[in-house]
């Protein structure tokens, strides 16, 4: 299993393609598929129902909703509509109409462009729990409005306390009804990058995100149901690497060039491969990520997206 | 009393200034003076020990010590570093050497200039929490460090939550041993703009601050000893056309243009000039704040002179 | 004249206002009035035509649109698309249709939340010069765009340059047709603050701005048309002190209570009140600013209102 | 010679080591060493005197100073204030007394963080020039000031125009006798990124930075000398990838492993190696860079001791 080779991806779409492409089987896990052609929005949901299918996927049991969209990352008005209304459509599917109070955490560093996702987020919503408190229910009746309220925590080297910490106590002070946590997330390989979506009733768990959350963020660290909203940003500097030398000693298997060598690497099994891998990685590698060019323009529009996803699902 | 028109200043000097000013005795408030002419650093200790002298200054009991430094907006690194040492000497004598975690708690909106005092001290502070936590008491018996956490927790726009909803919150979930807040502050006179540090142990009570803090930030709310450092940095935009005003009819009461009039408008009570200079004032006037024109060059200087006065003494 | 007692307004709608409270006839100057009472925009058009109208009114000849929209510093969408497209309108009428190449400046101090209006515009523009650059005349055919190119100068204590200087170098080496520079005014009372947007081909003159240019930005200093937006988000604090106690004097001629003084104000010339209250202005006023505690909320939405009106007319 | 890969760096100690490695002899370029092992300061001088030596290098004529400090991204106030010392001093060497006027330049975009560098360095410098122009020779012989003024001319995709052009045509307009351009650059590998700074008076050289400059920023396309100090803060994707595979087929090479496999890569000739390593290169990987997970702070650390180096020689 790659996992085995610190190669990691924190979309459960990613996983299931690992598993798929190792042939693991994969029981507990179902996915379902919704092409939408015309509006180039394309839908995969991951059921994880039992512990095995968690196992086997690297990620814990709960639903996986993933949506690309190619042109995410493109200024197109339009097209971003479509991409808010389909978040909303999806928010309101998994947060009921009863939870009446929701706490939004944007998570992720403000001073890192590819991190500060969660932050930009939190920053265009439309903020109303303050507000429905001192207006009270005639407010909340006439407008449907739920209370919103909102935190950016910062991480760990700005604030010397775990994510978790924080929120978990702001929750207890606060006693919302469901939280809603945006972070960038890694993923495996560049193609998914900026265009994708993910939305998860399961979370944040340790080691996800740009910032490697050292804990669990869900129900229960928190005791309330947490949504989680994520979009890769990021890809490993050692992933990228790693992947790239794998496909590299599978094509000089299949090489034209190569097949006169007599021999082939074929001999190898997967482990001395990765052995060999190893040796040549530069060390440093996995404090490092791989980010567009175009990134402060990305997360802008991207964050805008999300932020009016939320704002039409609840405000 | 002054305080009845709604003038309002968050300097306990001031406060005892305008009880001086109108000859309002006040038991249970000593006043300690210490001039460092060389150094140009005019250190103020005024000590509030009675409920009857909190009523008459409108602050709550507690040692408030402000710092003058005339030059504190000006660039001058030695100077500033005089400025850090001070405020570090009386932090320490205020947070004994027993309290080993310290949280420190930025107030005030990021986005707006002169607000952005307490998010920009907490930038520049030295975190060590995480790495104590980590390295354990080695760590901190070699280094005598520490454990310092911080956070900046928004205002209640871009919340939706009260800031001592959110501190209180943090604080229950990581058990610090004290608080030390820092705020922008609202002064009474240009005067003291952006040259005055007030450090204080009667933590932060309702209507202070440059956004008006609604619930006192103190030991009472919090369990633990609360230290605020605040600086001036804007004055009230009613306060100040208000004082104007005052000053405007006492001047023309001594005005020698004025003595043909006949008549004297000291036969109008205090009362009376109120109402008349009230129903001239803008009314929104109330909702605004006045401040200078290099606000971004002081707060930038005045921050990093506090987070190094913190660093000094516990980092 | 009031601009002889140094109070300051850089809308040309305040300044005919003073000018009609003092019945000074005002040749030369043309004022034409639209009311949308449906939409709730007011657009007022004032016309400098003569030497003799620009020296009354204390502005250069040119043309000056106020729009006046009460709602512009609230949140609501669809009232600030119709602005958008009303600074659309305007921008279009003053600059035709041959001007093929724009170059929009945003001048302001980009870390004084008032003052950042101007870069806040430009960050959020269709750039599309080096794109039409790339790829030519059919790009440019096809979709009717301009070239829009865009600089935030910044201000001169953080260049050490005027801001003449830099957009004119830029300029002779870039060639545009037109530039559109956008700016944070000073308005004369709070009661235009925030909801009311010049539009002029008369550009920026000395004095002018939050931060006071030193030199005109306009056609003869810059050799192509300069037309200039701008917003009032600041009073400068001597104004609205000056004002207000002018209002005060004049409120105590008129008083009931001070008729039985026996004397009267009235026989103090304008003169006289002025140097009365001069005595009592804190001298270090006017190197400070009045503005809204909200200003963050309020420049992000006006300044996207501006950037989307751009938009609307040329990209 | 590895330049044909596309395989790119901003370093000339790197252009060395590459033809060193390749053993390409590098006639017109002379290289010294010094070594301050207790400061742990290293300090490499490339002089390419000729244009052979020019084409052998990828880098145009000229004196390319560069400082390795190995503890430059660790936050150490003593040691970075040493740094500084040594930027100040070659400054002062490349830069002679007689050159009264400077004109810095931070280029890349502020808005990523790694790119960030040189508007982060303008930020902290003592911008003198407009105070000089007001107070004349006396200031500047008093305290011997230079004139210092500053821009950031942001990067292309925010201004549409080259950022040749707008500080081409500012220094026409303000005819300073000396440019410095601060930027970010990219390395070849990331043992040396964030602890090495570059000074040459060679300019900056189309292709180099970031953000990949299209125009040279030289002596003659300004009309006047050009410093150039650059700090490597990301590494091409394309680059890491790159190298790792070369390093890796190289390994194979050498393999205990595969010296059974009856034939050998070493019957490839370099081309054909590429050929094979090109085809399992991501498309999209040269519009990604990589950089360190805690960049924001290093930038900070790295920017503060480079303008603290401008501001010791000139302010």
């Amino acid at each position: 299993m790659l996992g085995n080779f610190n190669v990691r991806t924190d979309l459960a779409l990613e996983a299931k393609e690992d598993c798929d492409a190792q042939k693991i089987s994969v029981r507990g896990v179902a996915v379902q598929e919704e092409k939408d052609e015309k509006r180039e929005i394309y839908t995969t949901t991951v059921k994880i129902s039992t512990e095995n299918g968690a196992k086997a996927m690297g990620k814990p049991v709960g639903t996986y909703i993933t949506i690309e969209a190619p042109n995410l990352s493109i200024p197109d008005e339009g097209y971003h509509r479509e991409i808010s209304k389909e978040v909303a459509r999806h928010l309101k599917d998994l947060i009921g109409k009863e939870k009446k109070s929701i706490f939004v955490v944007g998570l992720g560093n403000p001073d890192i462009t590819p991190d500060a996702l969660g932050p930009e987020v939190v920053g265009n919503l439309h903020i109303t729990r303050h507000i429905v408190r001192e207006y009270g229910q005639l407010f909340l009746k006439e407008k449907e409005s739920r209370e919103i309220s909102s935190l950016v925590p910062g991480v760990m080297a700005q604030t010397g306390m775990e994510t978790l910490e924080i929120i978990r106590g702001v929750a207890q002070e606060t006693s919302p009804d469901v939280m809603i946590v945006i972070d960038a997330l890694a993923a495996r390989s560049t193609k998914r990058l900026n265009r994708t979506i993910q939305i998860t009733d399961a979370g944040i768990y340790p080691g996800s995100g740009v910032g490697n959350h050292r804990s669990a963020i869900n129900r229960k660290s928190l005791g309330i149901p947490v949504i989680a909203i994520g979009v890769p940003t990021v890809v490993d500097a050692a992933t990228i690497v790693n992947d790239t030398m794998f496909h590299l000693v599978d094509a000089m298997d299949e090489s034209e060039n190569l097949k006169n060598l007599g021999g082939t690497l074929k001999t190898l099994n997967r482990e001395e491969k990765y052995q060999m891998i190893r040796e040549v990685l530069t060390p440093n590698l996995n404090t490092m990520f791989v980010t567009p060019k175009d990134i402060d323009e990305t997360i802008k529009r991207i964050s805008f997206t999300i932020s009016e996803g939320i704002n039409i699902a609840f405000a």
